[in-house]
């Protein structure tokens, strides 16, 4: 086994400006731009697109360049699956809770129904988290997988890596308590916001140099590096493959830090007209949605 | 809002003798076999193919008569998505493990690589259930949506509801105990066999009126009414698709009788050599897998 041919450093899926109703992936123009950020800001970016209509099979630099009319999720409903969840995932956050760390991953899912886009795509309350007020935000890391992993051992884990992403594990805290499990209450609809782009683990040899922060319409509610996860990317890939196909396009949310709403004392919800951004960098840059009532 | 119409009362999705790279879908011409007792036994089964090569758009008959090879699930895995399954929704079964009646449906997700044709198809236990010893079975009824769902009210629930099949939810239960998520422990592929044929909505107009026995190697280890429901078939469409949207094919597992080998005096699991079979009555039949090793 080796590692995935690399033919690109971050790859944005989006609906050009020429043609609104195509969906191209590319190379940002700008090696260094926050993406998510720029397109919030109204500024114009410039991608060359790739020969390919999906990160998992890009093709090869078509040398044109195009203008982002909308950011899209780097992959795609249907190519996504179940999306796989890691519960408990920080040192800090265990702390937090008063919990204690746990001996395995736990896992839940979300549908892929669930996956949504970046701004100006906006994060959409449903009316049952309306009505109980406990909509609330996770920052996270995503591991995206690109080939098909089954019964992998930790140390072959990063060779099915294809790369990182960020996305917001939206949660309904009062489903959630009302539920041992968690899928009803964190797999509404749009409740999976990942992006801005896609970062090739190529760039990233070490997940664990990654710094990842929450802000709730600009001030800051999460800050953490990623040296406080409780398993590592390598420990994740490797016993959610137990016994269990992870097949190419398979993302992985790899658990939240400290900072979650329902922990602030006073707790403190997403509301319409709040926005919320996860930034993890280097590279991927910032995941914003604007809230919404459904 | 209308009930699906119905084009067909049991369809079962089978690869023919005539051809065994096909995959067709049909009707059984015998209305009263049990097609997977009869397969599991060697016998003959005639079938009249539809035009159509899924069960959510079957098409009509085409006047041929095929033989059945194998008998497939009767959706495929691309057509599922993520497979919904409801925890504790038996009276007996929450009496029997000394639980509480739940006030809401407890929902967790298996992957779509999970879901596995009936015999010859076997079970296969992954290594690490293998380890621990303690592979067991649930037989459930699964409801099959037909059409996009969301935000439906319970009034309307059955509107959606293509038919139903059964299905085994085998689980790990060591895996099940560490995690307090199940996604894992019961989510490993081919730990949900569905079949043998879907049975049309409008020849099952009250669900509770099912009668579903679990049987390892011949002998009844669950034997229940679905009148015994804590959840009916209206309450879990309507609870499953608030915020959500459920897209045709969804499959939803509604939880199991009492019965399982963990709540047997001594336990008794499932292992290689074994084979299970879940019974559901009338119009569905058996569903039959042989135990094997990863």
């Amino acid at each position: 086994m080796s590692k995935i041919a690399s033919t690109f450093s971050r790859l944005v899926r989006f609906v050009p400006k020429s043609s609104p109703a195509k969906v191209l992936i590319g190379e940002p123009v700008d090696p260094q731009l926050d993406i998510g950020l720029a397109v919030y800001q109204g500024k114009e970016v410039s991608v060359r697109p790739f020969s390919g209509s999906s990160v998992l099979n890009p093709g090869t630099a078509t040398g044109l360049t195009e203008t982002i009319e909308r950011i899209l999720s780097p992959l795609a409903q249907s190519e996504v699956g179940s999306i796989r969840c890691i519960g408990l995932n920080y040192v800090s956050h265990a702390k937090e809770m008063s919990l204690a760390i746990p001996d395995v991953p736990t896992l839940f899912i979300k549908p892929s129904t669930a996956l949504a886009d970046p701004f100006p795509a906006p994060t959409v309350l449903p009316k049952i988290t309306q009505q109980d007020g406990t909509g609330d935000y996770e920052s996270e890391m995503v591991i995206v997988i690109g080939k098909d992993a089954k019964d992998v051992p930790e140390s072959e884990a990063l060779d099915y890596v294809l790369g990182y992403t960020a996305a917001n594990d939206v949660s309904s805290r009062t489903s959630q308590m009302n539920q041992s499990q968690w899928c009803f209450s964190k797999g509404f609809d749009g409740s999976c916001p990942i992006g801005p782009v896609l970062v090739s683990a190529a760039l990233v040899p070490d997940a664990s140099k990654f710094q990842i922060r929450g802000l709730k319409s600009g001030r800051v509610m999460q800050d953490c590096p990623l040296t406080d996860l409780i398993f590592s990317v390598p420990q994740l890939v490797s016993f959610l493959s137990q016994g269990t196909t992870l097949p190419a396009g398979t993302i992985i949310l790899t658990g939240t830090p400290p900072g979650v709403g329902a922990a602030k004392k006073p707790q403190e919800f997403i509301k319409a007209g709040d926005e919320f951004a996860v930034e993890l960098l280097p590279h991927v840059g910032t995941l914003i949605n604007k809230i919404e009532n459904q």
